[in-house]
């Protein structure tokens, strides 16, 4: 077998990133030529679980088959969040915990998909399945992923799973967890010196629905009314994506992540159909939405069924 | 949660309706309302395995919203070879072995995939995972699935893990494994008074291939003469099934199970297409693939690359 590259989503959270490092490093131990890169350069709150844990960033790639044809995924399996020229090349495994869109192999793959909070807690059953023994440095890494995607087990996709595996992670990377946990959340959080643009792409991802695109932003914040008080400037940048890259429609989720409530701005098309979503009116194309906090959850199953 | 339908892919083989009764037994043990149910009757190689193992036959349903939204599916995953209204369902969970496409959810789901012989041989992966024990028929019926999937462990489809789990399965369902593996598979080659409609669609499926839509049957047997001394016949027949159900294309893979060649004859558009992908030329629509004996690994990635 020759050369495996291993890789999350576009616009990495740290889930992402630290999938394609934990699973790689397991793949490793297992005898598979295997190298974790990155779609993307890593975001501050990633930086600060890297940094904490002394790990190099992966590097980044837009596409694989100049070096290999051989991929596996983590963290994610729609086309359209991958590498460009996913179509060309053998997808070996995929370890994911979203809903599975715009996802074909021509041949039988490993794939392992379970409706828990992070893709990491599913790694770490991997990790036991196979007697591995996980690096301290890892474990941390990992930690922090269940961490950002459960937003410290606030989020509704967080399960019982995803709470004993942090805690049994944090054992192994020797850190507290809740300080640990909120340290690394609020080095997320500093968006004032942000421009629109790295905003918006922060964590975007596209989504088909109906026969329209749908693009799906979030930033996590201590401070709303902050990043609400770009929001003329922010429709501004939404606009133009729209426009560049054939969005229908783009909306911006500001996550709360101290009161764990969500502000949508939105632009675009069939503004209508988000209101149907979440049953609510858009006032100056804002909304808030109480208790949402979970794209995967709370957003993206909503508004694929309005645009049914 | 209420009932879950577990059912595997329409014109069932041996691990369709035997993953569906042993992955319902699984879910009951561990909590959830789940019955098995089939897209078919049973072959005759299955109706061997179910009465030497006392067991009935799943009944038959072709669609499952009247009675629940939920489901689980086994040994498939793909649309055109599930229920007629899977798109209208939540999917829960998967166990298959085949490629993935044409599969999608709105949420998140349990998916489990592994590039091995048989569905039930993960199956017993799951059971070993929970702790549940396997009751002695239905290690029997699984065991016949992964008899039935590799053709006795002679199918390039085979892995080490089948045969771990075949040896495993036969000493909790207490059978000399070859003696009763030939018996079974002999049951199921009984071909002679089956009609041609009979023969074609005992185990075939439709694949999307490019822009056409490919039917492609298998008929396992000792004797290919006997077959194709119907092959006018069955050639009229294949014509009305691709007229009356819009396939461009139809193979039927005619399996000598005892020196694994295959002879196969075609019939509709793109014939060039199957002489691409078999590096062959049909005579009389037909063509010897010497050592084919797997649809999975042999005949549906390469007729899917010619397609391309």
């Amino acid at each position: 077998m020759s050369k495996v590259l291993i890789f999350g989503h576009q616009n990495p959270d740290t889930d992402a990133i630290t999938a394609a490092i934990s699973f790689a490093h397991l793949q490793k131990q297992l005898g598979v030529e295997a190298e974790a890169v990155a779609l993307g350069t890593v975001n501050e709150e990633t930086a600060y679980a890297l940094n904490t844990f002394k790990t190099e960033a992966p590097r980044v790639i837009t596409a694989a088959l100049k070096e290999t044809k051989q991929v596996m995924l983590v963290d994610h399996n729609e086309a359209q969040q991958s590498v460009t020229d996913i179509k060309d090349l053998d997808v070996l495994a995929v370890v994911d915990h979203h809903r599975i869109a715009n996802f074909e192999t021509a041949n039988p793959l490993y794939y392992r998909a379970e409706p828990v909070g992070c893709s990491n807690t599913i790694i770490l059953k991997l990790y036991k399945e196979h007697a591995i023994t996980i690096p301290q440095n890892i474990a941390g890494l990992m930690l922090s992923a269940i961490i950002s995607d459960t937003l410290l087990f606030k989020s509704p996709t967080c399960t019982e799973e995803d709470i004993r595996a942090a805690k049994e992670l944090a054992a192994i990377a020797e850190v507290d967890l809740e300080a640990y946990g909120l340290e690394m959340l609020k080095a997320g959080t500093n968006l004032s010196d942000k421009t629109e643009e790295e905003l918006l792409n922060s964590d975007a991802k596209s989504f088909p629905m109906g026969n329209k695109n749908v693009r799906i932003g979030q930033v996590n914040t201590v401070d709303v009314a902050e990043v609400l008080a770009r929001q003329a400037a922010l429709e501004t940048a939404m606009e133009a994506q729209n426009k560049q890259n054939g969005y229908d429609l783009f909306v911006l989720v500001i996550t709360n992540i101290l009161d764990s409530d969500s502000e949508i701005l939105v632009v675009g098309q069939d503004k209508e159909k988000v209101e149907k979503a979440f049953q609510t009116e858009l006032t100056n194309n804002t909304a808030t939405l109480k208790g949402v906090v979970s794209r995967k959850k709370q957003v993206v199953p909503q508004l694929t069924e309005a645009f049914k």
